[in-house]
């Protein structure tokens, strides 16, 4: 008879990706994969904790599908290629649909990027999900946070503050009473999608590069300060959506865009010297991405409008101080 | 100001040793390392549950030890040469004594095995651990479960049981009270060994290894049951060890030896034809190595004494079943 383990193992034996590359997959006590010659791993990892990460209730394909795509942002933030996961759950039961649901969100996104689910552990505890998602970058090639410098364009990609917005509707109200617009804003939160394909398309262009995980100021603050600079946005040119301004009006809307996290877009730096042959190519219209201000010599991060300096409440996120 | 987040990862920037292949390590959005051309890559991933698989008084030096120990003991189980670790910790506070013993713990293991910490995630909730070890194998060469044939010898490393003794010795005395073969049997318990200078040693030699984690008699069945094999063990042959005696007496000595779990140690096969110049390599008197029984045609896991085949009670470790 099959232990429980066995029965969970299951339900990720065909999860994900098949992919030549791996040399031995889910079963052994390692997995062995190969690196093409010439390029380099890229590893990131992430955990999601319920109640913390999304609400306990939030539906199991949303945890599966954002415990990937957290770990995709970050690969697509290094310009790499996405490759392989582990997947480390720690469940309190066993709860057939619910993980079928999980399996199905996780599995799903996991096809969208080629990305084969090569190892696993499942234990008993609180909810919570550890990925590791491992990709590849040729050689040298990676984008860092450190390689901007004061002059460099910033530019974000989307509409950051849908997803900090989608997760006020997906706390405060059921699926059956929200409106289209609160629908796409809740999806926005549960099913983000991470920018692998800008993130590659990038390559060529970008100094430097994050994953607008924790909040837009914040992560600027992070870009700015790994690259000893500081950074300076004009929160006019912010890429405010009319569904998220519909919703929240148009302060509030702001502050969620520059504090609210969860967006999993990438903001990027671009050196003035490539910015007319950037724009040529058409990254930006490809991407929906937008520039919203440059990098400084002076440290810290300032947001201005009509070139004066404005404050903003709420500008990060850290778990630890909410 | 520092936010506790900044304060943790403080703890971690110099944990590990420091590796020439480590492009990018800790602090972008991924890390970013080379792996040497014409050897593979070779990943394991566990969780430690605070209450499941440690008391929740364990002290955190052990902690770290282990959550590190597990997943090289799955490297060393492959053949493979560990490398890089990320770290995923999820804590229900700030503690910053728990936190420099923890990375104390973590950082020493890693040093011992030239393992480079290349990345993290903090997270709050409820004490859980997840530790990802990534290491490389000449191309070809990692060695699987699945590689036995009925007739090939079954080894096994040290002294199965010792750590299941150690555990309930932990969980029934403060240290004060121990007696010194006591704390020995915890400290197999709280700081197990990797087998990682063995697994690279038995890569020319071994057809088969898994590392025993859930019990011998459970992982020899799953050794078996991947090599499309049966297995017959000797109970005479285990390489009982005088601390676990004197501690539980001969006969539940024997049943922690086959059904205790947490050992680490590793279990092998070895094709008959090797036999001979396996013993000549000196590798049993090296690392404690002992021949315990044999691969067969029938499926499933037999133990015998004197050619009688005996009932063992407790033959593996399932966090869902116990």
């Amino acid at each position: 008879m099959l232990g429980e383990f066995e029965l969970i193992e299951r339900y990720f034996s065909n999860c994900g990706a098949l992919r030549p590359d791996v040399v031995l997959g889910v079963g052994d006590d390692g997995a062995v994969m190969r690196v093409p010659e010439g390029w380099e791993l890229v590893a990131a990892v992430d955990t999601l904790v319920s109640g913390v990460h999304f609400p306990p209730d939030s539906p199991p394909e949303s945890i599966g599908h954002r415990a990937l795509a957290v770990n995709l942002s970050d690969i697509a933030a290094m310009g790499a290629v996405p490759a392989w996961a582990t997947l480390a759950l720690t469940l309190p039961d066993v709860d057939a649909s619910w993980l079928a649901g999980f399996a199905a969100g996780f599995g799903e996104l996991a096809q969208t990027h080629g990305v084969a689910l090569v190892g696993g552990d499942t234990t008993r505890g609180a909810l919570s999900v550890t990925v590791q998602v491992l990709g590849v970058v040729p050689a040298g090639q990676a984008i860092r946070r450190a390689g901007g410098k004061a002059g460099h364009r910033l530019f974000v990609s989307g509409h950051p503050g849908e997803a900090a917005a989608g997760l006020v509707i997906a706390q405060r109200s059921g699926a059956a009473s929200a409106s289209q617009t609160q629908a796409q804003l809740r999806s926005r939160f549960e099913y983000p999608t991470p920018r692998v394909e800008l993130g590659l398309a990038l390559r060529p262009w970008a100094s430097a590069c994050i994953d607008v995980s924790d909040g837009l100021l914040a992560d600027i603050g992070k870009l700015a300060a790994a690259s000893a600079t500081g950074a300076s946005i004009d929160v006019a040119q912010l890429p405010l959506s009319a569904d998220l301004i519909g919703e929240l009006g148009g302060s509030e809307a702001m502050v969620r865009a520059l504090g609210g996290g969860d967006d999993y877009e990438l903001c990027f730096c671009i050196a003035p010297e490539k910015l007319a042959a950037f724009a040529a190519a058409g990254i930006c219209e490809r991407f929906s991405c937008q520039v919203i201000g440059a990098l400084e010599a002076q440290p810290g991060v300032r947001a201005t409008r009509n070139g004066t300096q404005i404050r903003v409440e709420g500008s990060g996120f850290d778990h630890f101080r909410r």
